[in-house]
């Protein structure tokens, strides 16, 4: 794996820079990504391109060993240019312009700003593409940053309507397929159909649902519109995109598809106070992040761009978005570091290089404070630099257990989650956990990856499944688990004519023939687990593998298969991992807390995330906090 | 009492109609509302009626032997329509359109579309007033939903000056009767008054007082057109409308008086979620309701048409809409259609005959599953229906207790709480529920209804009161208890000349000097009770009767008339309300919780909401959760 | 000090002025404020100006004894001006125009406003300026109150670019100063900035900063102009502005430099409950307030106009305008007016005469009741005016303490809190409070008055200082306590050169290495203290004076400066400030709790907020709850 960092010429006076690649080159680093904010500075005037300064900053990285990657700055269009097109910024969900004075300002569905993104890119991707330190490329930066996927303006609307024309052929068939009979939304044209915002009570969730996919469908092609470019004028060289973390509004495997190399951003301190783990973990893991969040992204995106995969972004300290920002503990950037090599990355490329003194993100650490003296991180960069080269690439074998991903159902259930506390992410994240909690590797795949070679199947919900995934899961003859609500849509979001689970019947012989959603603070009780937030009612002849103490059945086992009709805690998930793994032949453990196992082909790492040493049964090694172990595995 | 349901034979193929009004006959219902959404398929272009499908329909439905309640399609106009004059949509209080794409889009003042309501309505009550089946009909459907009262639109201005002329006649009352004076808000011609959304702080609160009315007034002549139209061409029919729970955005008993009979929405288990009822209840009253929700509204719609009153929509099953949507419990559907009989409901109607598999209520629950099997309501329904016909027809006789309550009083401390908890429901719920837990009946009464033959009459509360009822009060000689704020307005939203209770002085002497409004979590401590959110400091030459312990009187009483001079707790409530009963010579009794009695002139109704068995000590019963018992009345 | 009222003579029938006049000054009043609200009754119609009316009601008060201060009405423009140039009003954050219907509807930044106000200010200054009864006018009203310093119109936009070119001259200045390049936000030309509104994500924080200095200017010019013109036509007469409690939206130094005499508007339970404070305090303050608003603001505004204050409108009972609105325990009225005269106030004006029964503040009382009956305040006015008379004049001595407040400091901590929980008025008063639980006096400078013979001076936070404060602070041979984030800004909100303390290094010979802010319910410990919301790393050769269990430095001291790098607890603070009594030379005494001293320069005055007698060590009095004793100062 490759150490590099995200830095910024043109921030910097001309004079710093030479030394500031020397020093890269120093501390470990290889790699370095530019360019992707620039736009003003390449383009200070309407058409005037001005590369001279960039030719030189490539030179001088160059000339310091650094290899580049090359970032499109089409996520910051100047001022000129919104000023040229006004009607280029997004239109937000409530009706009003975001304008200029930050970065993003743009609709993915403005012709004239695609045209311009075009051209801008052409023109780099001409003057750089063959240069020998350019060895690739960064699409955009982070799409859909800041909620940036969904725009409601006028270009977005004109291109839905040729998007649904495409999909529907006709009114009557958008009519029928998303059932707008209902309260008379029935139109007689294309050109009728608005999106779905600013109605008086919530649109037709099918209206939203294809707003989404259509809204997607614009992300891919807007990333593929530059990925075409770049291949033309750039050969041979990876083309790749920084994803986020936590992040589902467009579909990653589509936009994944068209690129080389899959790569994410990495803040973990900072996802686990945005996101949803309670207060216990938010101070438990205050300064480590929850083990299971960086390796979850690591194992998502591994499964983006057919296995190849980085980390752009990695967070080298503090940083300046979530509520709050802590420093990281003493060992976990190199841990973090460490984790990314583990998970297979080709490259973890800290963000960044020198804390910038000015504008938005100036409370951001890098590697080096703003005064130029190396911040905290600097060393733990080292440290892991030297790991890396000691145990030398690492080849990733396949997971026992796969996981199903689907952006599809994260849309599905933001769109209807019909209980408040039911949200797609984190319920694929316990399921995740509750398998790395048993030190099981995980490969998280795309409804539609080939499940060849897994062990364990798991898909801890899948709404809208296609028949040949249905068909797909039908072969296997490993131990799979279904989650609730899998097959309760078609398509076109409604109800399945013979109801959930839908296709699924096809290894699944029982009816959901009614759901609940469970109040916070309620559950139902089951022996030694509990069901929160969800619970099915099923019909079937089946005889529960395991029931609620009320006596309704909430696991359901046919041959190999099992399904979960309710939202299950983590003891439940527990013992239902437990015995597959015990099925299929596969090892598990219960892990202490804080402590996370992955392995490659010829190595098992183990990380502490605890803030306390713990003594791994596996080695017998007693791993402090922040810390890792590294031992060969025998065969 | 009869049993219906609500029917949309534009949501299914033809084929299944006779089908589907077979069964309904089969479970025992005899009356099928329909219509009301579907305008799209009456009028699919511009003028095109389409009328065969919905003859079809009605024949179908009448041949099975069920009598039809037959909706007119105003709270969906089509998208052709709202494309012909994009205006006639509501405006939000923030000034942005509230679109198509749902229900309820348009505005109550739109001349334009006022004009295509009276087309239709028109067109409509042509063909099928005559009808031999169609035995009733409901104008629109549930006024205000998604909080569509109040439009802040170019349209409601204009009438909301045409209003204030007629209220006013000039400007300079206008001013005065506002005080228009105190902050130089003063106008020299209606022409300047607005709308009081947008103001850079709290507006008037006589402007505000005075937009709700006008709003109210709007939603009461926008209905009479539809009620004018339909009786001129569909004699000797009912005329209703479907009012919702917890709704108090127009005055009802305005629109109650044009209608025939009322009707109202019922969904204890959503509305228990929506509401106020804390974390205590939502979790023991989860699956069935808090034990006064659906009778509070039985008795209140009783009184909004002169007595008639029906449910034109009961839950069968979990609904869509609110927060968590679990599954009424086991013998709940049933419970509610018997204690609306216990009310004298003229019908109850199940929503909906079959659940939709598509569109925004795709999650709402049916009597029959979308894949047309039987869901849980339905042998409930039949239980039901077999119980009312065994009781036959009931008589309802007076409630010995009125409970006085106004739209006006709900719009005043929305305008103006004073403290953040004093809301107008939930205080009149409260008082209910304290007569209830007694074992009273109650009947809820307009400001203005008679009191005649009560023995115990309460208003929770009366901002303004007329000259009137003031009078109709002095001349009662049963027990009365007037809750706080009474009497503390005029009606222009000032304090009167000599303070609260202004004219209730006639028979309460005293005078509030001061009001507190008291926070969250605390309270003034009285001898077994507490005071909490509001106390009334009272001059007086009166003992208070009830004191706090500091000293200061709470409740005053003068003759049979008693005055409590803030928000009391339940106890208070009950201790009062006993001796008011006492002093009536009417039996209160302590009910266990979760259980209430209601008693029509020859039976006598226990419910039990509770999750527990629980012993009836009036006649012995044991009555199980979810469950009721009846018996005759002895004389 | 004086004592007073606030009166609206067009409120009220001509007929009641005489005795009104002659009731307030039988209370002891002869201060009347007046005139503010009353544009539309001076201006019914375009031009036509009636005095008749406000001539007769000044010629009344004078008649009966009473000075008048004199109100300009401009914050309440008739609505017939509103409509001559409807884009006057302001816009606020969202885009949306903030229109007529209750006051403060208007732009700073409108010319043609200001044109309308300086045409009424002249006409009014040219009428009454030489009155003998006018003593002093109030400009407008409540600056910046309802959130009405910002505006995002085209007429803040338009002159928010002129300062723009004042301040930085070219636009490569600006870009260079801002860190525009960051995200290619640089600008070719001023006509390309807008304001820092409706960004996709944050705009720049230099970008915000500056846009605050602007509005804050834009209040101080708005000001100065009628200062302007009522000095010209009143000579001799003082001129102030009624400034709000907790309100840092402009800078009230800068508008206070412009008047003769600062005043507040002082709602000790409003804002009690409004605010930060917790429900602990919120429960034991509810009637009372907590023991240091009143001060703090006295203090505070003490020291904007050159020592000369007062309090324009003082609470006398229950208010209409926070969540929840309690009554002053009996006493309170007479404290707060106490208080104040311990403070050194010119005088207090009770809000307001009479309460007025109709319009926006219908439920906020005043010393009479709408009913003309005197309301519990009047006689605690009496009593005080009593004890004001008995104890003649007091001389302010300068406090042993100086703390430094900075208007721009307020607007870095809210542009960039970095910790959801850095506010930087909660910072300020919790070491305010910590002084004056210590028995200190303080007095609240700006950064940038002189410090000349102070004891102990304190600094909670001062991002931004300027190079002549620096060098004032170092001139200072008394304890000096900075708090943490000094010196971590430049003038353009970068970090500078040689990281925190910047410029303070010249006394405290350290750098801030890092920063992190803390979660809430998360603390770092140390040896009876704990840090929460802000901890610093610390690099320097002094050893720490105060460490945290780990080691860590928290306290470093360096000759008579002390650097404080987190947010202290009351512990550390009091231990902090008794230290540095102690070094100083002043008596410091641990109060108990809601007790609290004032001296002049020959009075000793103690408060007692608290609701049970406590005694006084000082003295051996026992004070009663809501109570006070003074006694002479022994020298
Ligand atoms: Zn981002
Ligand atoms: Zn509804
Ligand atoms: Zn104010």
């Amino acid at each position: 794996m490759k150490l590099g960092c995200c830095y910024y010429p043109e921030h910097w006076p001309e004079e710093m820079w030479a030394e500031d690649a020397r020093r890269m080159a120093e501390m470990g680093l290889s790699l370095v990504r530019i360019g992707e904010f620039a736009w003003s500075r390449i383009e200070p005037e309407p058409g005037q391109l001005h590369w001279e300064w960039l030719d030189r900053a490539i030179e001088t990285l160059s000339d310091a060993g650094l290899k580049i990657i090359l970032g499109t700055p089409t996520a910051t269009p100047p001022k000129w240019l919104v000023d040229t097109m006004p009607n280029m910024v997004a239109i937000d969900e409530q009706g009003k312009p975001r304008g200029f004075g930050s970065r993003r300002h743009y609709c993915f569905s403005h012709g004239g700003y695609r045209q311009e993104c075009r051209r801008i890119a052409t023109a780099m991707a001409k003057r750089y593409g063959t240069h020998p330190a350019v060895t690739a490329w960064q699409t955009d930066n982070e799409f859909g940053c800041h909620d940036t996927v969904l725009s409601f303006s006028e270009a977005a609307a004109a291109r839905f309507r040729i998007w649904l024309h495409a999909r529907y052929g006709t009114p009557d068939a958008l009519n029928r397929a998303w059932g707008n009979v209902f309260w008379s939304m029935e139109y007689r044209s294309f050109d009728e159909v608005d999106p779905p915002n600013l109605t008086v009570t919530e649109a037709n969730p099918a209206h939203w649902l294809d707003y989404r996919r259509f809204a997607s469908d614009e992300v891919v092609s807007f990333n593929r519109e530059q990925v075409d470019i770049i291949r033309q004028h750039s050969p041979d060289r990876d083309i790749t995109h920084n994803f986020m973390g936590f992040f589902t509004e467009f579909d990653h495997h589509d936009v994944g598809r068209d690129l080389d190399i899959a790569t994410w951003d990495s803040y973990p301190l900072g996802f686990l106070e945005q996101f949803w783990f309670g207060d216990a973990n938010k101070r438990d893991y205050m300064r480590q992040g929850h083990p299971d969040i960086a390796a979850f992204h690591h194992d998502l995106y591994r499964g983006c761009s057919g296995g190849r995969w980085g980390v752009m972004e990695q967070q080298p300290g503090p940083v300046n978005w979530a509520r709050f920002n802590p420093a990281p503990l003493p060992g976990m950037v190199a841990l973090w570091t460490m984790e990314a090599f583990a998970h297979g990355a080709e490259f973890t490329s800290y963000f960044r290089w020198r804390q910038a003194p000015f504008a938005q993100e100036q409370m951001h650490a890098g590697l080096l404070r703003p005064d130029s003296e190396e911040a905290e991180a600097a060393d733990e960069v080292r440290i892991a630099a030297r790991k890396i080269a000691e145990l030398g690439p690492q080849q990733m074998a396949q997971a026992p257990v796969a996981l199903v991903f689907s952006y599809e159902a994260a849309w599905v259930c933001g769109i209807q989650p019909q209980g408040a506390s039911f949200r797609y992410l984190e319920l694929v994240y316990e399921w995740y956990s509750a398998l790395r909690r048993l030190g099981l590797d995980v490969d998280i795949v795309s409804a539609g990856a080939s499940l060849d070679g897994y062990k364990i199947v798991l898909a801890p919900t899948l709404p809208i499944i296609s028949d040949e995934f249905v068909e797909e899961l039908r072969e296997l003859d490993c131990p799979v688990l279904i989650g609730p609500r899998s097959g309760s849509k078609t398509p076109s979001f409604t109800i399945p004519d013979d109801l959930a689970p839908g296709g699924l019947r096809a290894f699944l012989p029982l009816t959901v023939s009614r759901v609940e959603s469970i109040r916070d603070g309620c559950t139902h009780r089951g022996d030694g687990f509990e069901i929160t937030r969800w619970l099915e009612h099923i019909e079937s002849e089946l005889e529960p593998e395991i029931a609620l103490e009320c006596g309704r059945g909430i696991v359901f086992a046919n041959n190999n298969y099992r399904y979960c009709a309710g939202w299950p805690d983590g003891s439940l998930l527990t013992s239902l991992i437990e015995q597959m793994g015990s099925e299929a032949g596969i090892e598990t453990m219960r892990l202490p807390k804080g402590l996370r196992i992955r392995r490659t082909a010829t190595h098992q790492f183990v990380f502490n995330y605890g803030l306390e040493p713990v003594q791994f049964a596996g080695t017998g090694d007693t791993i402090a906090p922040a810390s890792f172990v590294v031992t060969p595995l025998t065969t």
